[in-house]
């Protein structure tokens, strides 16, 4: 626990308001992991000045900070532990301009991304990166994990969403690279180095965030396709010759699952197929966008992509659609016992891929089941592994074989935090991580920033499946 | 000059042919810069453990390294001195795997850009960026400049097509972090140090390269505004309601001074007006793609956004009218005199930092000439000074005025190699500037890697203009 004394230094930066502890910090819900606040005491700065000073007297302190955003992380990232501070952007929620013309915003860290997408919408821009935890997610949050979601594949991830950054370091200086175009080559792009670092370089204080065009228009159709392969050449018909806005993809079993799950009785009925796609196209206007949607679907029929499809013809039907995707906890609430993982995989492998995972899960025998969906364009697979039969690790034997030498990443949109680093061990290139433990010593030599996330042991036992 | 048994040890990595000097060297051209060539000894190894190996070499005997891609450089990041060595990448040229399916591409660091493009034609995708020196310049160049040109507001500059890296490092190291996928976060992104930094760290060998849609069927048309705020507007109407594929600025001086030297008459002859765009949309072909903009322009017109425009009708009229943007050479070749920069303008500030480039300009007199051109959508401005009264630092003065306070950028695609370092030190952020030094001290310690590069001397004396 935090002596007194540190207590009282923290709120006479931040303020009595500022420092939360006991019952005050017993009404702040821990969010995604009940471990987020057991530091016990919560610090929420209202000014980039603040945050520096506090990170100032704990580094000559040598009090460990957990840096939090919206608290919605997947990874453990923002796990705590007595004799830690926590430290919160909650308090420093404003969007400090936003321009139509320039289409950028420049933010506080602990703007939620609902806020900004609220405020893009207004002018009509969107944020270009979408995320279910839209609500809650804070923007320096995402940054500091590089978010992905269903856009990433036309706009990018965050890493490419942010035009400047402006970083509190651990000895209370403050980097500020407020950048505000696209070109800009003055030097060693150094706010790179703290997108995705995960709060355990420095904390982002203030982005500059691109923005672009509002969706027009949409079409939203459910597809059902005979392979992989199928699904992804339907991809680059669509990419290629409409406006495709998104693209997400779900196999049998998941399909299966949800839409008996979660209806309507339509879907439910669906033809059933290895893989399925739900395509959102836009167009000028609402009719053109269907028909253009319908004219490539039926070509694609034609080609052999596609075996059936249901284009949405209502706001509820495309609601219907979206649902099958959108409410995957389905899985978890069927098999709460499931084992769950983020990899990418090239798409020119997705092939492969799945058909060694098939095979593996269906080596485990009809108890266990293998569940797999999620963002086509990136190769971006969210995959669960259910049955009372398989561990942690005999899932990842199955979900990591030949992942690297397929090209893909066992750390796609959720980062490393706690949970990954035995993976990060393993996997990643020895030279890098070599550098990766140069850089945290250079930025944050007494280790107060996060510790214990992302960076794995050096000389960590090898995991099943890496190499 | 290196000794001779330097020279040797070198030829006993690279092979005999692999080092040239004297006479075998002076049939290489210097590309764009003179003095590329001057350190007389040119390494040209075929492997990146040959690469490694002459950086072990050079790193041990304290030699400067002086890493040549296509030698288009702008800015003298390739000059070299006696007593280094140039380490070009020219022998490591082959396209490794290109896969529609996966839509990316693994090269050496030496294929030049337009070997890429045609590569990537062929299964119909495209690289999603293209600069004029495409038929010299090599990808390692362009991810060492973090390169732009025209497609940037769409598919973002070199640094967001960049999957993976690999990187000799100046000790002999090498990092491999060839990702084949747009989403991995696994720890510190650290091959982003790379990108942009102009050789001072290290030498790109290889990447993996994301590779973009195919243009669809396109329709041009050059179009004059108001005003720069209008331009502007345009831009946006077309990029929310169309397939937008490129949109060039060029304000009147320039289009004056181009249209009347390069014809033909009926372009020289267009309609008078502070601002012209050329805009090119996309569309499944090529009658649609034609009468889209057409409409899209005349609203535009009723709007009062745009005053004249002039619709491409044929292949002919298309080359005709980009011609007048492409050989922007024209106005050295009319004003040899000319200072240039290459800045960047958030979109929003680009009417006021025009209003203010013109009266600056106007106060010098009628002898001297303001020209101004470049990518609107990311604000990205080429600019011209000419006139003998004019210094350099006078028109630094002009250029740099506000620039910063606007949120632009002094480099915003051609880099700070030896021309700006001036800059760099003036208008960057201090605690900045303090981490690019630990950094290249860090990756560098015995700063052999393009000395004198990028990085200006802490303390230089401000510069006109920056604050």
């Amino acid at each position: 626990m935090i002596e007194h004394g540190i207590l009282d230094e923290l709120r006479s930066i931040v303020g009595i308001g500022g420092v939360r502890t006991g019952e005050a910090l017993s009404l702040i819900h821990p969010g995604s992991d009940e471990r987020n606040l057991h530091a016990g005491v919560l610090v929420t700065p209202g000014t980039t000045e603040e945050v520096a000073a506090v990170l100032r007297l704990c580094n000559e302190r040598g009090i460990a900070v957990v840096p939090h955003g919206g608290r919605t992380g997947l990874v453990g990232g923002g796990v705590s532990s007595s004799g830690q501070i926590v430290l919160s952007l909650g308090a420093m929620n404003r969007i400090l301009s936003l321009s139509a013309d320039g289409a950028i915003a420049t933010v506080e860290g602990g703007v939620t991304l609902q806020s900004l997408q609220e405020a893009a919408a207004r002018v009509n821009l969107s944020t270009g990166i979408d995320i279910a935890s839209r609500g809650s997610a804070s923007i320096a949050g995402m940054i500091s994990t590089n978010a992905g979601g269903m856009e990433a594949f036309r706009y990018g991830v965050m890493r490419h969403r942010v035009l400047g950054l402006e970083v509190a370091l651990p000895d209370g200086r403050i980097m500020s690279d407020m950048a505000q175009v696209t070109k800009s080559n003055e030097g060693y792009d150094l706010k790179q180095l703290f997108i995705g670092a995960e709060g355990t370089l420095g904390i982002v204080t203030r982005a500059v965030i691109r923005l672009a065009p509002a969706d027009p228009f949409t079409a939203t159709a459910l597809v059902a396709c005979p392979a992989a392969t199928d699904a992804i050449a339907l991809f680059r018909l669509l990419h290629g010759s409409l406006d495709l806005l998104r693209a997400e993809f779900m196999a049998r079993n998941y399909f299966a699952l949800a839409s008996a799950n979660l209806g309507p009785a339509a879907l439910a009925a669906f033809t059933e197929a290895p893989c399925y796609l739900i395509v959102e196209t836009g167009a000028a206007d609402q009719r053109s966008a269907r028909s253009a949607l319908e004219d490539a679907l039926a070509r694609a029929i034609e080609q052999g992509l596609v075996v059936d499809a249901i284009l949405a013809q209502s706001e509820k039907e495309r609601s219907e659609i979206w649902n099958i995707r959108e409410d995957s906890s389905i899985v978890d609430r069927v098999h709460p016992d499931g084992h769950w993982f983020d990899i990418s995989v090239p798409l020119q492998a997705l092939e492969t891929w799945l058909a060694q995972f098939n095979e593996g899960i269906a080596a485990f025998g009809p108890d266990v089941r293998g569940f797999v969906f999620g963002h086509l364009g990136d190769g971006n697979l969210h995959v669960g592994v259910a049955g009372l039969k398989v561990n942690k690790d005999a899932a990842k034997a199955i979900v990591y074989a030949n992942l690297r030498e397929l090209g893909g990443s066992f750390s796609a949109e959720h980062g490393v935090g706690l949970d990954k680093r035995q993976e990060l061990d393993a996997f990643a290139d020895p030279v890098k991580l070599e550098l990766m433990h140069s850089i945290k010593n250079l930025l944050d030599p007494n280790g107060i920033m996060n510790p214990g996330k992302l960076l794995g042991r050096k000389g960590a036992t090898p995991i099943p499946g890496a190499h």
